[in-house]
């Protein structure tokens, strides 16, 4: 899907695409693109480099000394070239009609260096004066993972992709891209956009808020340079979809850092999350919270109210369940009176209780019915607004190891639950001493669309900031 | 090692351990206790069924109808029958001259229930007139791992445990030594003691003060019975040792949950914490913190000052480690012209920077001699009282999986890193997209008693509550 007219467009459905300056022997940023040649993209590469040509016609891909002599408009290019010649390769991508560029190259502003600073000016120059759509520099460029372009061979190519990211930084844009597969979120669109010297934040966003593949918005900024435009394409942003955002240089110390990272000068930290809430905007302050609120956001109903039913495995985590909850700004209210009466008919086990939080005492295990009564008396209930649950990694894990349908089982139940309750419903599956056993499980969850969290305090952090951007 | 002359030490050194009402057909408390029989301990059993007879003596133990005909005095009795049958029990092991017993029994107090009160306040004064040790009721009891005394099977049997912990919730006792365990560390003693009828968090937290093979003692508690006795005994054990409290029920939501956990009252939560400073205890708020904060008081050195040294692989990383840090209330300074100078001369990675942060811009990946390099320089720099370090989950993943040998380098100069300097020295290995791997590798830390944590955020916690403890 396209945005017609968009400046951007063209450069985020690229039919054409060109790499430039890709050096072996690994031919990173040709072999990051294989999967859009391999889909009916068109790519192609420039090196001059008699060397280096062999290794690039071996991928199977047409090389050309120079960009001039590629027989077709360049929709998106990929420039990896040494920062001396980076404004000779600009001039000739402005020559040939190419929509926009991305350029890995770094060394400029960022710096400090008298050079970086100039080279970075020049690039600014000629760039806005051709009106020409230049990503970064110091940056990875862009993810589209639809049609196959990429900015790291690491990530993956899937077409069901809803969430939009942009990052002025190369890696969080692909620690982010990988942490949200592994969660088993995808991309739409994603641009590492580095220094910013011509194409800022707002014009991505500004792309991302037209953009239907688009559902959720994320980002993570160091700077803005344009502040007063930011705000206005945040607040139109978010009046259509949730936009998350994640800002480096938080603190004092932060913020000289990223100075020497992308040449970003940050707002005072006060100032900045005033006009967070004024635009309306989810802040996070790290990656983990940044995919934990598009979790919720993606798979959770959206809350009315702050009144959780939290059901756990054992007296020890119910009290840690709810006062990660209550912590978390939501109230964990008793339960009506018929839910209890309904409750007490079969819920009788010695040891564990059935006031709220519910101390299941491993009632799931084994037992889908008895989870399947709690849950449908939990959700009519007219004083829960939304749903956590427990499962234990020491009870449950045990279980499902020895008889792996039973977590299919208990899976399905808890899908077949989250998708007929008009309420929100949270899983947490704490790795503690399972960890290599709960990353393993974890498709099992994302496949079956459960939010699932890896403990209660990111559950409740993902659920509250869903909830303040619900205005409950 | 004994505390000659305390109350509790026959029962935390035990030579001879009865299981009394054990049920087939896991004999749980039998085969929780096996290592205890195998490593030479006087293991018996107590079981009226004659159903059950054939199944305990199938595990080579010797089972008696009444516990008056087992030839030894007990010093350790796991009792597990039902409640109503728990006060002829208790009369019969107060009669043989048992020294102390641990109630899993549950159904008291807990409960609400007037049965379960009843007994309990039966249990209470029984054993309160004998000068009785009793643990629990509605506990997991005793765990030692050396002497092979077990409150679950899947609870390590090391000799190397040098942290004590006390819970009033099994689950959290059963779970923090599970995933201390995965993280390398061992318990010396622990005790899930949950309603504390007779002895009382106080009872167990002095004899650890005073046991030798503790360094370090953690503890759930949800509630005390005499706020004087433990403030006091407190206020003494951290005069030996550093004591972590992590408290239970610290929202009025959660304290409503400990109530029907372990019928505990908790005490307002701003009472708590001012009794908790002036004890000079650390606090944490849930498992995960409490294995943190102990990983960086058992491996890293103590802290002298709150100015960090930040290694990342990224500039976007090193965004993200400083914000963490800083926000943790450690300073972030810049190095001296001297440490400058000398990395200077070979650290000109264009795209990293040696300001601090120090984007490393990868290089710890096959490049262990520059790695030691600037660890040296770092750590002889007179403005940086600690370091942190990234291992980037994305890149130096992707070499160590290739090269598993480059793993040991990087851990091996690490840790004679971590050795040599006067200076707490943390590592952040983030699971990211990659949590299987990192479980699979986090032994090889553990092993060179490395402290590695899997956020900047939970490392700068950790260190940030040792460097509190320390003054500094």
């Amino acid at each position: 899907m396209s945005v017609p007219g968009h400046r951007l467009d063209r450069m985020f459905n690229p039919e054409v695409v060109a790499v430039i300056g890709d050096k072996g022997p690994g031919y990173m940023w040709l072999h990051n693109n294989m999967p859009f040649k391999e889909k009916g993209g068109r790519l192609y590469s420039v090196q001059l480099d008699e060397k280096e040509i062999p290794g690039i016609e071996a991928l199977g891909v047409q090389n050309f000394k120079s960009l001039a002599d590629i027989p077709e408009k360049i929709d998106y290019a990929l420039v990896a070239v040494p920062r001396q010649v980076s404004p000779y390769v600009l001039k000739d991508l402005i020559a040939a009609g190419a929509h926009g560029a991305g350029f890995f190259t770094s060394g400029f502003a960022e710096t400090g260096e008298e050079l970086g600073v100039k080279l970075q000016a020049q690039l600014k120059e000629m760039a806005s004066a051709a009106d020409f759509n230049l990503v970064g520099p110091n940056c990875m460029g862009l993810y589209m993972p639809k049609v196959g372009v990429r900015f790291s061979g690491d990530v993956p190519v899937a077409a069901d992709g809803r969430v939009g990211f942009l990052s002025q930084s190369g890696t969080h844009g692909i620690m982010f891209s990988l942490v949200a597969a592994a969660n088993g979120i995808h991309l739409s669109r994603c641009a590492s956009f580095g220094n910013a010297i011509v194409l800022d934040v707002s014009d991505y966003l500004d792309y991302l808020a037209q953009d239907d593949e688009t559902e959720v918005i994320g980002m993570y900024v160091e700077g803005v340079r344009d502040g007063r435009r930011f705000f206005e394409t945040l607040k139109e942003a978010t009046k259509r979809k949730p936009v998350v955002v994640w800002k480096g240089g938080q603190t004092e110390a932060g913020a000289r850092a990223t100075m020497s990272h992308t040449g970003s000068l940050a707002a005072p930290q006060a100032v900045w999350e005033g006009m967070m809430r004024q635009c309306g905007a989810i802040t996070t302050n790290n990656l983990d919270e940044t995919v934990d609120v598009m979790k919720a956001l993606l798979r959770a109903k959206r809350p009315k109210g702050r009144g959780m039913a939290l059901l756990a495995q054992t007296g020890g985590q119910s009290v840690s369940i709810t006062d990660a909850f209550a912590k978390g700004g939501f109230q964990v209210p008793r339960l009506s009176e018929a839910s209890y009466a309904t409750l007490g008919e079969f819920f009788n086990i010695v040891g564990g209780s059935f006031q709220n939080p519910l101390d299941m005492a491993g009632t799931i295990q084994g037992n889908v019915e008895t989870l399947d009564r709690i849950l449908k008396i939990v959700d009519a209930d007219p004083n829960v607004d939304g749903m956590a649950m427990e499962l234990s990694a020491m009870f449950a894990a045990r279980q499902w190891k020895k008889d792996p349908a039973s977590l299919d089982q208990t899976l399905d139940l808890m899908k077949a639950h989250a998708e007929r309750s008009q309420k929100p419903f949270v899983a947490v599956l704490h790795p503690a001493h399972e960890a290599e056993y709960v990353a393993q499980v974890q498709p099992k969850f994302s496949d079956r669309g459960l939010a699932v969290y890896q403990s209660f305090e990111r559950a409740a952090a993902a659920l509250a900031r869903v909830a303040a951007y619900e205005g409950v």
